[in-house]
């Protein structure tokens, strides 16, 4: 750190190599008046259980030990369930409750990653990974991706090809953002692959409940010491309480909780005891999983067919079969992601362009479609808009190249 | 990163260097039935205002926005209420909301520090300051303290000798541990200091409420381009809510904000605006701290006459001025302040030692006494416990001396 007079300090280089995060910058313009948003991740506010919620408050808040400091790993209890009902009879000792499926990540990548630790994700990956990822300086490896998840054939070719990564991640089950669920054979293949070459596996998956039943989670088939599974209640309770999860083999699991104590000693103490206080209602989740994944299921139906409607072959989305996303790609070159999703914010819709998704920030001609946010009409509105967007880049596109020809 | 086969995956080197909290490794300890604690810094869980809280709770979880996502910053009304009345009307812009202060400290350290970055600390530091610099690899620096604060002479000296640091963090308004208060004088040779050497001050400031009138903060006399101050609710209304703060220059807040985007993407959204619809009410906070001070300030009047009556000139310890913790060092040499704290145990009171707060873990023969989580007649038990501790170790000391010479 050189430091002349009336300079300031400089950033330390992580934090020189986080950048905000394209999606949240969007969610300011998103907000704008008169524009339908495809762009955020958010659960529909009108199906939050609000009601539910303030019951579960009053009871968790009649215990002082609510407002009190807690354990840095988390409300036993709370781990106690999550082992139980989410991970079918684990070691709670090897769990650790997080501020969201966030900071789950972010921990497990300041315990493994360092500046050049090789990293495998997919070609379009979740942004909130991309983030710590960055700060911590990992060579970043992408595998290509299609309707049944990562390609393990393209992994198995950069491992044999000499590729020894600390880490691979995925979002196997309705990936945010490419809509895709990773087949079981994939699932079983990346286990062996992952046993062969001695890599961390993490399975981030907090759309487990939501849509269609899935193939086994991915620690079914990698080495159970190289096994992270990531969980959150954000999409299933709510997200404003800020309660994640992460479960890992105890070598991990140790690293995970000493960092957790030096950046915020635990997680809030109140906030667990409320979605304990929940989920451990008889059928409570099951009830409320199943109605979101009904509400969703139907907007995801209504996005792709407006979509289709709107603009035939010119548009490639498949139907999601869970999640919130929707993953668009276009037959016409459209002139990069980022200038499509400029032209669809003037036509008054907000998409989250491919390029905030792809792990060196390049183009792309694809958008990540948001289902869950919005009703059947307002979905359909917004395809109107984002057809129109899509002619107008396809046009200004090619009258740039018959002027240049 | 080298993996063979059955290996796991080596942790990175900042996951290698952050240790367990000593404190809160000693608290699972001090909880053992019969043990008398004077080793956590919690709050009293009888003087948490519970039924303030519920009302609190009611009222945030009316709105639907307390269980949505949130801005990373922290809620605006939130931060315009800090700015207020916390800073005096600053500028909203320049706070960010954290999970209590830790994550401040973590966050600040993270967007400065690096692996030999110089940073000063007191010679007995706060621990929840030394993990995230043991972490981020920092150069300690250790400046001696009085009951006026740290030496800014002896801080002239390193300077003059030409030490750069890029930070010096302390808690100038009744230290963690070691209960001083900076003098005002103290305060503004600071500021000249960091004037002329051009380095980031963190003051880190959860106690100023809590006990007799301080000087000014920091931030009064630090140039505004380098000026830090951490604050929190946690003692002041509740821990468990995990809501904390800090105000910084914009360059350095920008920087946080991308960090605390990639580590948690926001702060409970309900624990906030709890929060603020308690401190918001008239008058609340004032009286809720003026009671807190009284409890505590007759609590650490106690807690020194207990000591002073038990061990006399055996024992050096001031009476606090305001916050939650007294210091004391002992005339004998009680090889160690770990010893002490194992004869302590054994004698059935729990109490800090020294080492858990000197940079490089060394000895000393100190403790840290917490008075604010008991009750007087508690303290004065300790106290007592703690005599017999102390004779222990001194008599077998020369013993060992004596059968040495």
């Amino acid at each position: 750190m050189t430091i002349t007079a009336h300079e300031v300090p400089s950033l330390a280089p992580g934090a020189e190599r986080v950048p905000s995060s394209a999606i949240r910058d969007l969610l300011s313009v998103a907000r704008a008046e008169g524009v339908l948003s495809l762009a955020g991740g958010f659960p529909d506010a009108r199906l939050l259980p609000v009601e539910d919620l303030s019951v579960a408050l009053t009871h968790a808040g009649a215990s002082t030990d609510s407002y009190q400091y807690g354990p840095t790993q988390g409300e036993p209890a709370l781990r106690e369930w999550i082992a139980a009902h989410e991970l079918g009879g684990a070691d709670p000792d090897r769990i650790v409750i997080t501020q969201g499926a966030q900071q789950a990540l972010s921990l497990v990548v300041g315990a493994l990653v360092e500046v050049g630790t090789d990293v495998v994700v997919d070609a379009a990956a979740y942004v909130g990974m991309l983030q710590p990822l960055r700060r911590a300086g990992a060579t970043l490896h992408a595998v290509p991706f299609d309707r049944a998840g990562l390609s393990t054939l393209a992994l198995s070719g950069l491992l044999n090809a000499g590729l020894r990564p600390g880490m691979l991640h995925t979002v196997p089950t309705h990936h945010n953002p490419n809509g895709s669920v990773l087949s079981d054979s994939r699932r079983r293949q990346l286990g062996r692959l992952a046993s062969e070459f001695r890599f961390v596996v993490v399975d981030d998956d907090p759309y487990r409940r939501l849509g269609a039943t899935p193939p086994a989670p991915l620690r079914c088939h990698v080495p159970d010491d190289l096994a992270v599974t990531v969980g959150s209640f954000s999409k299933t309770v709510a997200p404003g309480l800020r309660v994640g999860w992460l479960h890992g083999p105890a070598w991990l699991v140790d690293a995970v909780v000493r960092l957790k104590q030096s950046e915020d000693l635990h997680s809030g103490s109140l906030n667990q005891r409320a979605v304990l206080d929940l989920v451990a209602r008889d059928g409570w989740l099951d009830e409320r999983c199943a109605r979101l994944s009904s509400v969703y299921a139907a907007r995801a139906a209504a996005l792709v067919e407006a979509l289709t409607a709107e603009m035939g072959d010119d548009v490639a989305v498949e139907q999601p079969r869970g999640g919130m996303f929707a993953w668009a790609t276009f037959a016409s070159d459209l002139g990069g992601s980022d200038r499509l999703a400029r032209a669809a914010l003037e036509e008054g819709v907000a998409l989250v362009p491919s390029s905030a998704f792809d792990p060196w920030g390049r183009g792309g001609d694809g958008a990540r479609l948001c289902f869950a946010s919005s009703d059947e009409p307002t979905l359909r509105a917004a395809s109107g808009r984002l057809a129109r967007a899509v002619r107008r880049c396809r046009d200004a596109d090619m009258a740039a190249s018959s002027s240049a020809g």
